[in-house]
């Protein structure tokens, strides 16, 4: 039992050596985001991961042997679950919508880490991230657009032959491009214009 | 004077010292392009730009203050002079041997010193890399993809509201993209693809 003069800064220290199990890996893997967020993949490191969850470097090493599991692993655990696609009766509006939430999804704590990962692991751990972000994230947005097309098609509002990976491809790169080489926030207003001046010409039935 | 005996080994000193103002920059340029695409911006430093460039420190310093000013002179040195765009007589032509070409650029030594300054420039240069990047790759990029496009308008293959900028980015977009997210090396074959699949319903006349 503590005395009660040393009780305010021993605190942290008591509440991070009760954690258990779940809990602590919680922390971890929020912590593991915080710094990826902040420092970047190359900033990160176990250390720092343990010290900002409060606890020590072993309850790191013991669960996660490397930065890159840990990484990989926080990453996989914060992506958000990619649901339904919208269902606004448009394919206009339905893109509009996608758009709006990757745009969410990009500003997220989890997207600015998965950026940082995606600048900066060109080196050994790239392969594997590469499948991270194959399957949480370019997988997932492929099939949403690849919905709201194919539900285009059957309406009857958009050209049959485009149900492809390449046009499903267009907003993500237009997305990643703009805010990496234009330092586009996109603003509301900018989604619009990448929806009229450019899905909806290329996406309309040739008889228009 | 040397001896006959240790020329050999003292002759990469000897060289560097007798190198002279424009040699001598070209010799550093020409190791800072080369520490950028094998190292990145982070494992570049002024000693090791130095030693590749068989000179001293000083010398590097005294012609660039910082790492910085040294890599923003050598991407803007290295990258091609953008000359006017191909003139084939059909868009869609154009627009193949645009693609060609930005793909030698990015598979150039400059293109990949480029890659690494934007994966990794987040920092404190960033906004600097920036403005090169603007004025040095997106500008004429835009230039060229908006002359291809007016041309094809004004023949009566383009559809007139097709002259924008978001539709000028589709392409470089999708390069950076599927290179960065997906490995692609832009075959020839997918070079088509992007055209016939994306570039041209997005460009043809309504009526089409």
């Amino acid at each position: 039992m503590v005395s009660s003069h040393s009780a305010a800064t021993a605190r942290p220290q008591q509440v991070s050596l009760r954690r258990r199990g779940p809990v602590l890996e919680r922390a971890i893997l929020d912590a593991a985001l915080e710094q990826l967020s902040t420092v970047g993949w190359n900033g990160l490191t176990m250390e720092g991961v343990a010290a900002a969850a409060q606890t020590g470097k072993a309850a790191v090493y013991r669960r996660w042997p490397s930065k890159e599991d840990l990484v990989v692993e926080a990453l996989r655990d914060g992506l958000p679950a990619m649901e339904e696609p919208p269902d606004l009766g448009s394919v206009r509006a339905d893109l509009y919508e996608l758009c709006a939430a990757i745009r969410e999804g990009m500003y997220s704590r989890t997207g600015a880490a998965l950026r940082a990962v995606l600048h900066e692991c060109d080196g050994s751990s790239a392969e594997r991230f590469h499948e991270l972000i194959i399957s949480s994230v370019i997988e997932p947005s492929t099939r949403l657009f690849g919905e709201v097309v194919r539900r285009g098609i059957a309406r009857g509002e958009v050209r049959s032959d485009a149900a492809d990976a390449m046009v499903y491809d267009v907003i993500p790169a237009l997305m990643m491009y703009r805010t990496k080489v234009c330092a586009s926030d996109w603003a509301d207003v900018e989604i619009a214009e990448v929806i009229d001046k450019v899905m909806m010409p290329l996406l309309r039935l040739p008889s228009g």
